[in-house]
């Protein structure tokens, strides 16, 4: 149950429709970092995003993610449930392997981040923006989480449940769903 | 030792000349959180902000966010150094102490937020945006000291290094601090 009077939507939106204000930078950030311009794919992000919020068994942000993962991954939910289960032996790129072993490193603590899981992402080929980006991504998860548990929002249980708002951010994307200000 | 060829530049801001399409939104997010229009002072705000990058062992954050809030606050470093000694005994209202206690859980997880820690700063007059900012603030700088720290990015060692950017921080605040795209 919701610690503070929110409106009635799940997890993160719920949030959002209170506090538009700062619902527009945090949607604005997931834009830019899940589906700007990058070299990592839209399905790469988001199951970096995915995962991060499963390590901290935030259920809303980890069924959304999971879910825009399978929807623009090679491979659909059959990956994404291998990646949960156990990214090292999951059929994904050693590339994506080693950047998932940083953001989990992330998850724990910043300073948990050590020169050699960095010099194994840039053995397999992982340039300093995807570094960035997948250091930033995983932080940000432990922020969205947070909020989203902190709050005390409501979790949809079924995969099901989550379809939908994956294909309105597939289709239109994090930065159009934020609510207008004194809506 | 920065784990990837950043600016050089202290902390954050070696992070957003990187990258400075992330930078906007996180200036963005610093800037409506903390000193944005709100019941709770930004001085309030920024020692909320402080307190959490202690707890996350951030020396950038921490020494960044405790100048600002010595710059803001009542009292100055003297309440701030009592705040991040101890929270319970330092010279601050019932009502930011009650949501140092919701930061401090949120810190840990947002799932270790107690209704009882959220009632008593409701029993302390906290509003629930209130409640609803400190959660944020406090899941912000689990994302902001997880980027200064897993970035390898360097802290300044004394508190008159982080003087002239508080001046600034004050003065102009976050969002006019972003770097231009393509500097």
């Amino acid at each position: 149950m919701p610690h503070i009077d929110l409106p009635d939507a799940p997890g993160i939106l719920a949030g959002m429709m209170f506090r538009p204000e700062t619902a527009a930078p945090l949607n604005d950030l997931a834009e830019v970092l899940l589906r700007g311009d990058s070299t990592l794919s839209r399905g790469e992000r988001e199951i970096i995003a995915a995962y991060v919020s499963q390590l901290n068994s935030c259920n809303f942000c980890h069924n959304s993610h999971a879910t825009f993962a399978a929807l623009q991954l090679d491979g659909g939910w059959d990956v994404v449930d291998q990646v949960m289960a156990d990214p090292d032996s999951a059929p994904i790129s050693p590339k994506l392997r080693a950047l998932l072993a940083i953001a989990a490193q992330v998850q724990q603590s910043g300073r948990a981040v050590t020169p050699e899981t960095v010099q194994a992402a840039k053995d397999q080929g992982a340039s300093d923006v995807e570094i960035h980006d997948t250091v930033l991504i995983a932080a940000a998860f432990c922020m969205f989480n947070r909020y989203v548990d902190g709050l005390g929002t409501i979790a949809p249980p079924t995969r099901a449940d989550y379809e939908p708002m994956g294909e309105m951010i597939v289709s239109v994307g994090y930065a159009a769903s934020t609510p207008p200000i004194g809506s």
